[in-house]
């Protein structure tokens, strides 16, 4: 049959990822691939699960297992209270909401405040999940500049005074692809212009237990409640594959979000949620999260060190204090995109910066490098390689 | 802050859900609620639920529990290729999709397909959870008029001469609400109407296991592979919280809901996926089947038995030869709504059918009524109770 009439005309918005295909070649045997955005096998508590599982069939019964609220299984988000306290996010049972993955929440918020045509105000470089979660319902994405610091308040001044901004989505902690967070000094003043100015900020912060040196940074949730909707994950501190996301906000925003998520889903795997449920109350979560660091540390401080050691003096790279990403940025003149190719024939791999800009021509001469996947040698010789491409050029 | 100006126009189309709210009380103590639609507790295989997690561990490790692809774990879909070959429906590993339920292949389908203002034909009474689905999207719903063998050919023939359909929805098999299945000769000619206009039908098939008496009925997907978009579930023959759909469908339509996907949640649990393959590799999904036909079988019986003996002469039934559901329709003058009030006060609870028609105004003396969550025993008081009701009126 002609399958070509039957396209809504928001698919047009959804272009396949190019990305996706450029990495297409990371899997190929001896790639030490530093583009990946993935935990590593060892972050995954797999010894647990059994004892997990044999104590969520004991508590739970079939009640793990059958159908259950779209808000989110009760144990868990009362088992997620003190843990969001501990990182000084007060709330209660009712504000805290469970989401397929934090993806889940993303498409949600996009088909809940997306008309077509709003514009909402994005870091440049963004996450890419979330472009492709808000695409479908067809925003325009207004840039706020950044810096080492983060965006800049005042990039961000303009933004507002020049544009109709519906929401803003920020990662201030750790964020994916720059590894870059907002200072405190910059929270305060970003805080209050969001208040100000009476709009909604989407805090997505899937990093912050992933702190390596430095102190612990205030979520915006914490600062200006009312005005965010707070998201976070298991995914970098429990297991990715079991796709648990959490949300906090405000109720008029969490009671559209739960009326969406029963038409995109009905709930997220009772299952997994009652497995996580015993994780945070069994205190693995919080013996965990230090193995994790211990882990990610060394891989990270191999990785600046390489660069330091390798690395062309006229890139520049970030030294961020957590997370999973370094993002270095070299001289106009480089395309990163090019170099790519001619790395991933020597074996090693990143993401050419510029897949992180919503807009086209920015972002050329920008990588993003992960450490997360790779051992401390694996690193070194990677970088070494690239470092070797990058004084070559093309 | 003032949330109202967030929402998108499309919220205005996603109503909170009036049968939610009517049925809260059906958890007060002592209702026999014969208002409910999921599976038994029993037919839940419980005690296998360790020894899967144990084989899942062994074999894939920590794979179980990382990222994956958005189309489904590959080890699934292998085990699901000869399942669904039991069923009469010939396909290929890459051909058959993972997703989060039916609703997430739904979810997808309407945000793939309709456009705001699209004319999608549909069952009158039709799946809740399709509409649910559908509606953030803006379709017009064109009803296809029914009687006991399900659609009527004439109906849809009208509907797609005198509408622009984007596409057919139906559940043919022991459909929820109605219990109702197409006959085999009504399918030959739904499917040759379907072909002849180029249409795509979207074939909900969750019940087709679950079937107590009578023939199996071949899937449309088996008569017009090129114009069906298949999907079926593990909810009702493994565990409706381990959110496990499943679809097969032509590969440009299937490409786009991949794309919309990656998008909505990434990919499907993958812990979950692995117990459903194992679940299926180990045979027990075909050794499960029966012992939950030998559950609700004898209670579809006691449901129809005592509705033969209570129930006024005024309302007719249908016997379906499986599924989950019956469904009553009464002389014109009764209010299923109304009476509902009163069969809740003497503890027995229905849907009132009319919440299950897309057009207001239609079916108010229909009830659906769901005997795979309560005993025989149970079953025969609340019929009992509702007959009584009946006949008295208000």
């Amino acid at each position: 049959m002609n399958y070509e009439k039957l396209f809504a005309d928001r698919t047009k918005n959804m272009g396949a990822n190019i990305i996706r295909e450029i990495l297409k070649v990371v899997s190929q045997p001896g790639m030490i691939s530093l583009a990946g955005g993935i935990p590593a096998p060892q972050s995954i508590p797999l010894d647990l699960i059994q004892e997990l599982t044999s104590t969520v069939l004991k508590k739970y019964g079939a009640r793990a297992l059958q159908y259950d609220l779209t808000e989110g299984f009760i144990p868990l988000r009362e088992a997620l209270v003190p843990y969001l306290a501990n990182k000084g996010i007060h709330t209660t049972v009712p504000e805290v909401c469970i989401s397929s993955g934090s993806q889940g929440v993303l498409d949600a918020l996009g088909k809940v405040l997306i008309s077509p045509g709003d514009e909402i105000a994005v870091e440049a470089p963004t996450y890419l999940g979330a472009i492709s979660a808000f695409n479908p319902y067809g925003p325009k994405y207004v840039c706020i500049d950044m810096d080492e610091e983060g965006i800049i308040p005042e990039a961000l001044e303009k933004v507002i005074a020049t544009h109709n901004i519906k929401f803003v989505y920020l990662v201030p902690t750790f964020q994916n692809p720059t590894g870059r967070s907002l200072s405190l000094a910059r929270r305060h003043i970003i805080a209050e212009i969001i208040a100000k100015n009476d709009l909604l900020l989407i805090e997505d912060d899937p990093y912050s237990d992933l702190r390596y040196r430095g102190e612990p940074l205030p979520t915006f949730y914490s600062l200006i409640p009312g005005h965010v909707l707070y998201t976070t994950t298991l995914s970098k501190v429990f297991a990715p594959g079991l796709r648990i996301g959490i949300y906090i906000g405000p109720e008029p925003v969490r009671k559209w979000l739960i009326l969406a998520k029963q038409g995109i889903d009905l709930h997220s795997s009772t299952f997994n949620q009652a497995l996580a449920a015993e994780y945070v109350l069994g205190g693995y979560l919080q013996k965990q999260i230090p193995k994790i660091v211990s882990l990610y540390k060394p891989r990270q401080e191999a990785m600046l060190k390489a660069m330091d050691q390798f690395f062309p003096a006229s890139y520049k790279y970030s030294k961020p204090e957590g997370g999973m990403f370094i993002w270095a940025e070299g001289p106009q003149e480089d395309d990163t995109e090019k170099l790519y190719w001619k790395c991933v024939e020597r074996k090693a791999a990143y993401v050419p910066g510029k897949f992180f800009f919503p807009n086209p021509g920015q972002g050329l001469a920008t990588m993003r490098l992960n450490y997360t996947m790779s051992n401390e040698d694996e690193i070194e010789k990677a970088i070494q390689i690239i470092a070797d491409v990058l004084k070559e050029g093309l």
